[in-house]
């Protein structure tokens, strides 16, 4: 019988429901793998401006990005000092309004209290090896995290698209930033 | 052959494996439809009641309301303020223990200097077209957010159900805000 | 015909396509499961440690441990002092720099004040029935919430890992934080 010679109608149904087959297992495994693997994105909007809270958003999505994370981190409100070039070298932490810092408020209130306590916290970060807001900042852009300035607070606080670090993303708002957060699998404010 | 003669037993069969392949193929894009759309639900938990901090929920559950997202933000400790008619259009931004406010401690900690770094802020705000808290309270409820005010916390704070804007959610606590996130594909808290 | 006798050839293809169909309709009943459940397992970082913000990650915590869920918390920064045995019984609310709370900063600022907003929200607390951050603390172990204290901020702290609550994880860091978010359903910033 030659190749050319049509299938038996039996075969042919049958063969049909076979591919069609093969087709569902290829498409469910995949559709598996999508579930349990997820879509490896994490967006988080940075809204402090401080020194200890700068920490927690560049520690995690330097952590994300060394894991194959695609990552975006936000920018919005205070959390804009992180990006500001000069002002992320000078981030205060607060001991008036901060219970943890072991100062009575009448003291800490004190002109130049702040820089005292921030710069006993500077001392204790570099005693104990830990990266710089700055070499954050720029671990986070060699590893390819997206550091987003949002443009409305740009607009709110004066500043300039000069006065970031290179390879900061400006002219974005809420509504990209929702929109990342919806492919995203993981999603954080800080 | 009329139609009322049952198929031959092998036509049966094919007919058989046929259709469960077809329900097979229907399930299977409807889930993928679903994993990837995903449900379309946000919950927000805003614990935070000062006039910066009161912007993120806002902006972030009226954004994805405008795509189309069925929104519920859960008020609870400060963030309560956000949904108290009165207090909503007093917020403030606190200069002491702020650092990112350029004004030393002893002078911030002056009677009124609350009040005009907080004035400062709501005129730059002003002057951008940024809305203004009571507008963007109003706008979340008209575009079908759910404000929800946590019931342990009116409770803790002495307030009554009157006290909040007309279509603000009460008698709703941990429990009820925990299973909306559960259905929710995007959780944060501010 | 006797039951050794192996089938047709057309019966034989069939049972073996029936066998494939079968198999797809519980893989994709199996995944349909997951994608709608989820992991039930939800994360959450830790970043404060004043008494008001201690509440929202030990709320949440324990309400997702009555569901059923599986629970992290990862205390890091000041977030620590929950877990601290004897610093989380003494978390203070700040009344300086806290403008939800009804008191000038100049007053405010006074030696004690501090001590005396604190005790009044202490006192707020149990009048309401509201548990302590001890207790919570306690419900949270006994219901098996894995509460993680971050080792690089156990070392910038100079604490002990005797300074912590019985059954508190410690020699964790951001790495195994993130994946066990990459786990998670719900992530959550406090």
């Amino acid at each position: 019988m030659s190749t050319d010679t049509p299938p038996a109608p039996d075969e042919a149904a049958r063969s049909d429901l076979e591919s069609r087959i093969e087709e569902l297992e290829t498409e469910l495994s995949d559709l598996r793998t999508e579930v349990e693997t997820g879509p490896k994105k994490m967006v988080i909007i940075a809204t402090k401006g401080t020194l200890d809270m700068a920490y927690p958003p560049l520690i995690l999505a330097s952590t994300a990005a060394a894991f194959g994370y695609d990552v975006t981190v936000f920018h919005t409100f205070w959390g804009l000092e992180i990006l500001h070039e000069e002002h992320s070298t000078d981030l205060k932490l607060s001991s008036v309004g901060n219970p943890n810092m072991p100062m009575p408020n009448a003291v800490a209130a004190l002109p130049g209290m702040d820089a005292v306590t921030t710069k006993m916290m500077r001392k204790r970060i570099a005693d104990n090896e830990v990266a710089s807001v700055e070499e954050l900042v720029q671990t986070s852009l060699d590893t390819g995290v997206d550091l987003q300035a949002c443009q409305m607070t740009i607009e709110l606080l004066g500043y300039d698209d000069e006065d970031f670090y290179d390879g900061v993303t400006t002219g974005v708002g809420a509504a990209s930033a929702f929109q990342e957060m919806v492919e995203a699998d993981i999603q954080l404010l800080v």
